[in-house]
């Protein structure tokens, strides 16, 4: 048996991936080609900076999983999954970013050699890890299988967390914690906005509580002013502004799992509509983490914090949360759910999200969020940071 | 005309497209969807974390790039990007990782309204950013189209940078090396590795020279004994240990340019084999560095490389080095060029490499690598930092 440092028990892999053979059942897939990182984690234990290769693991309906990668890789396996060597296989070296050859031509020998190459075989098909040119090189190679789009298929599994999955997001609660209280005490005008940064950083990954932080798969999100208005802008080295708002979107992250948690801070005496939209966005996080129960729906608990909002005003059509957990880049989310309307997919206890009821204006923004498990009777937030817009005068 | 704080002058991007659409007619492509994030923000200016959705800029042989994506990030490109505002195109956010629309069944639409639906059509079929999704939605969509393969068209366009693009990467260079000289004033043995790490981050967001850092595009990868025997290990919790050789992937970023520079350090006294390689290494490097002359091949880099270690006894299999410049994650290489043989790729003055002649042993590895520009008469590394095995005892 293969001794590594397994981050979960063989149990809990176990006890994976047999919720992922009763999805392929249930699917009629009889081969499944796992190509997002996050799930290769979640089924294997693989953890390392290889995705920008293409690499998978492969998933039959007995014996253990494949782990399929770069020559050079099979390392990183061999020091981080629960398999014996046998199962992980390396690709040359030449097949990596080259033009001739495809590394999902190589696979398909080697699915061929295990006689998998006349099954129904799932793939990620909406991965950013499964590309257009993967799926052209396995139905070239592979005229014999039928090919069954299998993404999210994996990623649903991953929605209810494990009590030892839950602990790994309390301490990355606790990191994204430290990294606010860090935010708050350092911010001032004049502070470029890069020295900042690297304080978050830098907190981030020594972490809290004795737990050291991981790489969050975002990076953080901090714009001021009128980059506000965007959601999705880095950083520069521009100072801080005396009355500007700035929010900070960022997560603590503990071997690969994630806490999102989001806060505004104005420098200055904030505007009256500054304070009018946190009024609104406290009241409508209060509606949507109440309606966030078992049985209730996703678009359930966005409908609680529409019909507050809407009281005061104001109308946002993006969607307000998302599934959280284990991650790697580029998204911190687990693109299945998605609370908005629409969504009637069902709460169960242990789900967890991200509520992220931003507010996006055409020249300023603000963002105040939680992330939540779904308890016995309504939302269980993670951290214990203040509500509100910051202020720092 | 936008009024936006560009990165470039809009000559210099009016010369990239120039070069982008020169490349598209000689394939025969009439409509050009670029989806790699680098190749996007090359070509306009855009900048932000939004790749996690989808997202491309729209190029026709004429007139302003069109920068399309989801409705919320069209805020961001009002702030990065050169194109008038009617160019900036946003889709509604219920097609945000939906699983019954896609965002190009929505593009589709555009392509129509403009009359670009019955053209021969460029798509990146091995991006991560184009999934396989992708373009069974924009064949359902778009019957009178004909897709061809656009992977690198714009990537190779990028091989040789402007001066701007050098200063950018020079100031990269002078932010990797303040990492390196924090990391080897720092380390020591029982220091948990994920403080260090801290202090990675730290002064790689903090910049040099008066100078803040962007993110790299890799995180560091920095593994430790038998770690070091698998390339893309990121860090854990446990003391740096005497006696253990660590290597330090890391780079240097300037608004989004890099300069990837790797360092070995052991603690203690090294057993022979690290001397060893260290010597072969080293007098490698200077060779593949004299080779990387204008009218040279990659081949013929490799090749000088590889006829030095072989005299050690030395064999590595994989390549040795690629193209790097601007770029996001998961990759800060250019995915065009390797370093190998076969690759008949002829240098030309001011590309930009990362030689990484990385030596991973079944039990250890070792890590010394330069970046350089092909100079007139061979390579000019970027860093200014000693070229060898350090060692703390």
């Amino acid at each position: 048996m293969n001794q590594v440092a397994l981050r979960f028990s063989r149990e809990e892999y176990a006890a994976r991936i047999a919720k992922a053979r009763a999805a392929m059942a249930d699917k009629g897939i009889e081969l499944l080609l796992v190509t997002d990182p996050s799930n290769m984690a979640w089924l294997t234990g693989y953890d390392g900076w290889s995705f920008y290769v293409h690499q998978c693991v492969v998933l039959a309906p007995d014996g253990e999983p494949v782990w399929y990668g770069r020559g050079q890789d099979a390392n990183g396996a061999k020091r981080t999954v629960f398999m014996d060597h046998e199962n992980i296989v390396g690709y040359p070296d030449n097949y990596v970013q080259s033009t001739e050859r495809h590394p999902m031509d190589f696979l398909a020998g080697i699915l061929r050699e295990r006689g998998w190459d006349r099954r129904t075989i799932g793939v990620e098909m909406d991965n950013y890890y499964f590309s257009a040119a993967c799926l052209e090189s396995l139905r070239r190679n592979l005229p014999n299988a039928r090919f069954s789009d299998a993404t999210g298929l994996v990623n649903w599994q991953r929605a209810v967390k494990s009590p030892a999955e839950l602990e790994y997001m309390r301490r990355a609660a606790r990191i994204v914690e430290a990294m606010h209280t860090r935010i708050f005490d350092l911010i001032e005008p004049g502070m470029p906005k890069h020295e900042l940064v690297a304080e978050i950083y830098r907190t981030a990954v020594r972490g809290a509580d004795g737990h050291g932080g991981d790489y969050p798969a975002i990076v953080p999100l901090v714009p001021s002013g009128v980059d506000a208005s965007a959601p999705h802008l880095t950083w520069d080295e521009r100072p801080f502004e005396k009355d500007e708002g700035t929010f900070f979107e960022i997560a603590g992250c503990y071997r690969r799992y994630h806490c999102p948690l989001s806060r505004t801070i104005y420098l200055g005496k904030p505007p009256q509509k500054f304070l009018d939209t946190e009024k609104a966005v406290i009241e409508g996080i209060g509606a949507a983490l109440e309606a966030a129960r078992p049985g209730n729906t996703c678009e359930d608990v966005e409908a609680a914090w529409r019909k507050v909002i809407a009281r005061y005003g104001i109308e946002k059509e993006s969607r307000c949360g998302y599934p959280i957990g284990l991650s790697y880049p580029p998204d911190w989310g687990e693109r299945t759910m998605s609370l908005r309307p629409g969504d009637k997919s069902v709460l169960q206890e242990n789900m967890t999200f991200h509520l992220i009821p931003a507010i996006w204006q055409d020249d300023w923004g603000l963002e105040i969020t939680e992330s939540f498990r779904v308890g016995p009777s309504g939302a269980e937030p993670f951290c214990n940071y203040p509500r509100k817009l910051f202020v720092k005068d």
